[in-house]
């Protein structure tokens, strides 16, 4: 396990969805983060204490958690020098990125020497199986979405706690460096072998007979050209029950894709019941969550009511209106 | 490059399909091959000279090509075993299982103890960046399946071959194993991570403008729910302007998963088109190749026509009855 407490790295970071990862534990681990680290040029915060890496060391985090994501997960000098003063303040060091913290031959050897962890979140299982697709019991729902950083992360862990708050037993199942890092237990399915991506979901949700819900984050989106691979053996291996679409109404492009067009929300349902049909024939549509954070509160609700009129589903901003059609319909 | 001439390694193996790699060789590079290597209770040949591990070295055979194949791509005792007294015959070794030679370390130390090198062809490169779906210039087609192991490969170099006998520039684009071994060069697209994936085949075959065409080598299958997520970012990455389509007519449930019928060719190809359209809106079907392989050819070829005027597109056995058909509609 990674020792708690957090500093929170937001660095120069001028990409509102490039610090997810940092932003996600601010919101549902705020009580293991001591504060946020970052520059004059980014403009966000997370509304924790700021405090350079020393500080943080010395008001007790134990590790500084790089919860920055790029397109490609490649560590910048910038962020490796900051990495190397976390080190020199005692703390540890967590990331999820694709390149290795201990692949950079100064921190790993300054770690070492120090008596310090580098943790890299985004290290697969090394005992993955391909998947096979047999029906196996217990109940499962995916979200999914119409593009990668939608709020698929924050909807799974609404909708789990939305389940334990009707007294069904559900358990939130991350697949992502930002949701392993909240649940301490997942599986980085971006990040696995090709051969092993459905393999991989029956392993983090296997067959289960207690009558609770396996409720498992989505990753990117099928029809996003960079990442529709892993979506579609995250949909296969995932086996699911219902799934709920997530989405983001302002989005204005693919993420990293000036110029593509999200896919439309009726389109994009239905291309997931399609590809999921394959090994859930059962599988059904019992919502879709919007990120309307950046819009006017009365605004909001009138897009999820039109929303859910034209779908035909309950349609919910999970952090602003709570969830509760989405599991009337889910436990119809 | 790996050292030739090969002997093949065929050990233990009694899955007809599980010896493509040896076999493929054996076909397609066949003037590289001093013989092969099997044990009695192994059924097959490949029709070359029957040689122990021993008299392969003696015969000359620089470099023994483990090319059997396991779903899981995993090496048992008995495999190492081999390994280890062809390194001590004086023999290079090449595999292209997941499992790394080089991560056995009675492999690793005996290879470099005797100055013989271990090649993994399932490498992936190390400067992968995630794929754009940007429309790229070039004429590219893509083979694709019903299943696993349905003839991609064959059909892919089939296609070369033929466009090159219409005085057509085209080029083989390797994506599996066996088709990196006979290519000399290639990318192992089930064996890179999985963000990867369509970036890998954007990388394998990227804008060209000399009016030649690149042949990419499909794997795996949309309706396979172990490797599904290959196939759909493959799609993606080849962004390919025409697709060919594979089946094995007798082939009696999906590769490795007992039970589960193939798609019918209707729908396999429908889904294929509307996966590929994200990147590739023009694309269409121009052919459909089936392993003709254990049926009589009077049978074959009735298939072949029955199949043709049922889906409307050529379709033929590539090995048996050309491609004339399927390269007319190519280059209508």
């Amino acid at each position: 396990m990674i020792p708690t407490p957090y500093l929170l790295y937001l660095g120069h970071s001028t990409d509102p969805v490039g610090i997810k990862t940092s932003r996600g534990l601010a919101v549902f681990r705020r009580d293991a983060c001591v504060g946020e680290f970052r520059y004059d040029d980014c403009p966000f915060t997370l509304d924790l204490p700021r405090m350079t890496l020393a500080e943080g060391a010395a008001a007790g985090a134990r590790t500084l958690v790089l919860g920055i994501a790029n397109s490609g997960g490649t560590m910048g000098e910038d962020l490796i020098a900051d990495a190397i003063t976390a080190l020199e303040a005692g703390m540890n060091v967590a990331a999820g990125l694709h390149q290795r913290l201990r692949d950079v031959p100064r921190l790993a050897a300054l770690a070492q020497e120090r008596g310090l962890q580098l943790f890299d979140v985004r290290d697969p299982p090394t005992d993955l199986v391909v998947g096979n697709g047999y029906a196996r019991a217990g109940h499962r729902l995916l979200t999914v979405g119409t593009d990668c950083s939608v709020g698929k992360m924050y909807t799974t862990i609404a909708l789990t706690d939305a389940l334990r708050a009707r007294g069904v037993t559900a358990d939130f199942r991350a697949t992502g460096q930002t949701g392993i890092l909240i649940a301490g237990a997942g599986v980085p399915v971006d990040a696995v072998v090709a051969d092993f991506i459905s393999g991989a979901i029956e392993q983090l949700a296997p067959a289960r007979a207690d009558g609770g819900w396996d409720v498992i984050e989505g990753q990117g989106s099928l029809y996003h050209p960079s990442f529709a691979g892993v979506s579609t053996g995250l949909l296969h291996g995932a086996q699911p029950e219902a799934i709920v679409m997530c989405d983001d109404p302002v989005r204005r492009h693919m993420r990293g894709i000036p110029g593509r067009a999200l896919p439309g929300l009726k389109e994009c349902l239905e291309m997931n019941l399609q590809v999921a049909r394959l090994t859930s024939p059962g599988v059904r549509a019992v919502g879709i969550c919007l990120n309307t954070s950046a819009m006017e509160l009365d605004t909001a609700r009138a897009l999820c009511e039109a929303t859910a009129a034209e779908q035909g589903l309950p349609c919910t901003d999970p952090m602003r209106f709570g969830l509760e059609g989405v599991i009337d319909r889910l436990l119809q």
